[in-house]
């Protein structure tokens, strides 16, 4: 593990908290040169200076973060993550905290039990500082957050105050959760390193799904190695350990997508210098095309979704309809009133042949090198925008990683999406942390 | 749609309001010879008469299903299900009673949202009347319900509450969950019918699903109809209409299942007799092994369902471990907690390929005939039955159906159980209605 300094992060002046990894925290705190207080204050002292242009946090519960970081400071360094502070994004219960999905109709509410991720989290030593902001039940309408390196632009969504304040070093490490493109565009955005894993890898209690066939938890860090931390500590200690992987000889297919005209000249310019650069060192490269997969794949995701999301959602309908968006009214929840359930089913069917000839194709390629978005953040803040590059697979339930490695002429983020197999979380994640040593600029 | 009169719930005098379908009180007030009051206060009637030996509820909203009546006889029955009132398993949110996960660490808890499922009754017109007695978590450790054909017999669990409170009347119709068997061997043990989908076809928002790969949400009734009713008010309106289908010619593959040896001499005989008696009606006989697909399955099941639940449950291992049960600690949380994860990922791809052959299979069968347990409900009430006959089914995703056809020498119920392949759920219900019309003695 040697990246603690992330490239993207918004320019934080050398040895700031807001320039190291999550496991270089862990590390000084294990070495004595810090502590879970210390960590603390200096995180908090980042959230006063630019929460108020960010707008990341819906609740940061300082007292109680503190109070838990005195704990710590007592307590042998026992887990991991010992004194780490992370975010969790709002459509996330816990149990000490309030958890309103995203939107007024439940502003305050108060869950029993912790999702299992952030239980998990506390278990491992972890201190959770509050609940980031998530556009309405994380779907389109966007919450108050603006992108760390332009206000006027969009951080992203659906998990964007996950991704801002991780981008502008709130915190090392937050929650997020997608449907379409919620972890992976946002994290693009604001230029920090998003992780989807394979659909169901990481246990899903307690986070409020729009869409269960879809939706997935994940994690934004500024290190790849963070993310591998996280994982172990969400998913268990058999895990292979974290060991960034060589380039040389590693398949790599160059999927353009069917989506590729919606792609900025500079989004288009990036993946294809990123290809050129991963050749140079050593990885055969290829075009990858799906091998059939994506046919007819936006299509079976709008139904799967929609149907899927206006049947979620039923409490919502009956006692709090008027107080629910225009977007998600007459949008996916108007479309998945007006799908049959046989077309329903014929999409389902559809999405898992689509994934047998997922895993087909990818007996040609270890990974899939694509955009993560179609460019950088865009202006305005009504939309969060596209997820064009991400819905291939999350409906396919591939892991996929997103990694920053560029600014574009107006400083916003610009970066590669990493894809690969169903259950290779774990050489995915290893073989990120190569690629963005060796692709950043 | 013709059968309203049950054949085994408490031998209910004829004209009660027990020994008649949901669809038929529907009906009833449709034609305004009841009301939602009327109807509520006779099951309130025989809630008053049967719980204080059968136990079925953990929370009994007698008063706000009262003004909830009152509101629905001065509307116009525009749902299907206008004025009916049922049962919700108390794993299952609800926005004005509490939810406790059947466990006392949560106990009187208040979610801010309905589950799907509930919501959706509501929507359709139908009363809920409280929430039934579920094992802890939805697992092992039973509740404080007994059969109420012998109260000194396990009801079966976990879904313990919902099948006694059917089965004797208390209410006509009531929502489960299944992570191996805990609808339809309840259902079973308690003679009634019961129906657990193909594995995300009933939206599962704010059902406390311990084991997310398999958990799916169900519905108990006294007729097949009641149970297409409530299927098509969590669906939409698309669904092709219940209609019961004609046995001649349907092609019905008997399985024994690897498990056969488990199952009581009247079990097995009742089975063998029902083959028998619908070879007579023109149905296909032929043996059903399942293609390969049951090989290594349960201990695929059992990998899948403890790394699940211990990852599931990882805010009570925090907070409350001595308050879970020895049962649930030393049992299927401290199993899953000894896998690894590289086994958990195996027998994930297991059971997909698994899925697969028994797709296969299905092309030489129309459904299968199988058994609903191992036999009667058994003697003691400190364990809720084993799930072996479920656990195919369950894993394998694929919808089924269990049908009160008999009692044993003892007065408890015994049944069959129909399985289709995945997403043939309309029709497994169509067979359903004219095989427990064809079968039962």
């Amino acid at each position: 593990m040697s990246s603690t300094t992330p490239a993207h992060a918004s320019a934080p002046a050398h040895g700031s908290v807001a320039a190291k990894s999550a496991s270089a925290m862990a590390q000084a705190i294990a070495d004595g040169t810090s502590t879970p207080s210390t960590l603390l204050e200096e995180h908090l002292a980042i959230i006063a200076q630019r929460e108020p242009q960010v707008h990341a946090w819906i609740h940061l519960d300082r007292d109680g973060a503190r109070a838990r970081a005195r704990a710590l400071d007592a307590a042998p360094a026992a887990g991991p993550l010992h004194g780490i502070p992370f975010g969790i994004k709002d459509n996330i219960d816990t149990c000490d905290m309030p958890t309103g999905y995203g939107s007024a109709i439940h502003a305050g509410f108060r869950p029993a039990r912790d999702a299992s991720c952030v239980a998990a989290m506390r278990l491992a030593g972890a201190n959770p500082l509050g609940k980031t902001v998530s556009t309405e039940f994380a779907h389109r309408a966007p919450g108050a957050t603006r992108n760390p390196h332009d206000p006027a632009h969009t951080p992203g969504g659906s998990s964007s105050g996950s991704a801002a304040a991780v981008a502008c070093g709130m915190v090392p490490i937050a929650f997020g959760s997608q449907t379409t493109g919620s972890v992976i565009r946002p994290a693009a955005y604001c230029g920090v390193v998003g992780f989807k894993p394979t659909y169901g890898q990481f246990n899903p209690s307690g986070m409020l799904a729009n869409t269960p066939s879809f939706d997935t938890l994940g994690v934004m860090a500024r290190a790849v190695e963070d993310i591998a931390l996280v994982r172990r500590a969400l998913l268990d200690g058999s895990l292979p350990a974290f060991a960034p992987a060589a380039l040389a000889g590693v398949r790599v297919g160059v999927c353009r997508t069917p989506f590729w005209d919606r792609a900025s000249a500079d989004a288009q310019a990036l993946l294809e210098d990123a290809a050129v650069a991963l050749a140079r060192s050593g990885v055969r490269l290829s075009d990858f095309d799906g091998g059939g997969a994506f046919d007819g794949l936006e299509h079976a995701n709008l139904v799967v979704s929609g149907y899927e999301f206006a049947r979620t959602l039923v409490h919502e309908r009956l006692y709090a309809y008027e107080r629910l968006s225009a977007v998600l009214r007459e949008g996916r929840m108007a479309d998945g009133l007006r799908e049959t359930h046989a077309g329903y089913v014929a999409a389902l069917q559809r999405l898992e042949r689509a994934r047998a000839l997922l895993d087909q194709a990818f007996t040609a390629v270890d990974f899939v090198l694509t955009l993560p978005a179609p460019g950088a953040a865009p202006e305005g803040l009504a939309s969060t925008g596209s997820a064009a590059f991400n819905m291939p697979w999350t409906t396919l339930h591939t892991p996929a990683v997103t990694l920053p490695i560029a600014r574009d002429a107006h400083g916003l983020p610009l970066g590669v999406q990493l894809v690969a197999q169903r259950y290779r979380d774990g050489p995915l994640l290893d073989i990120a942390h190569t690629v963005l040593a060796r692709l950043r600029r």
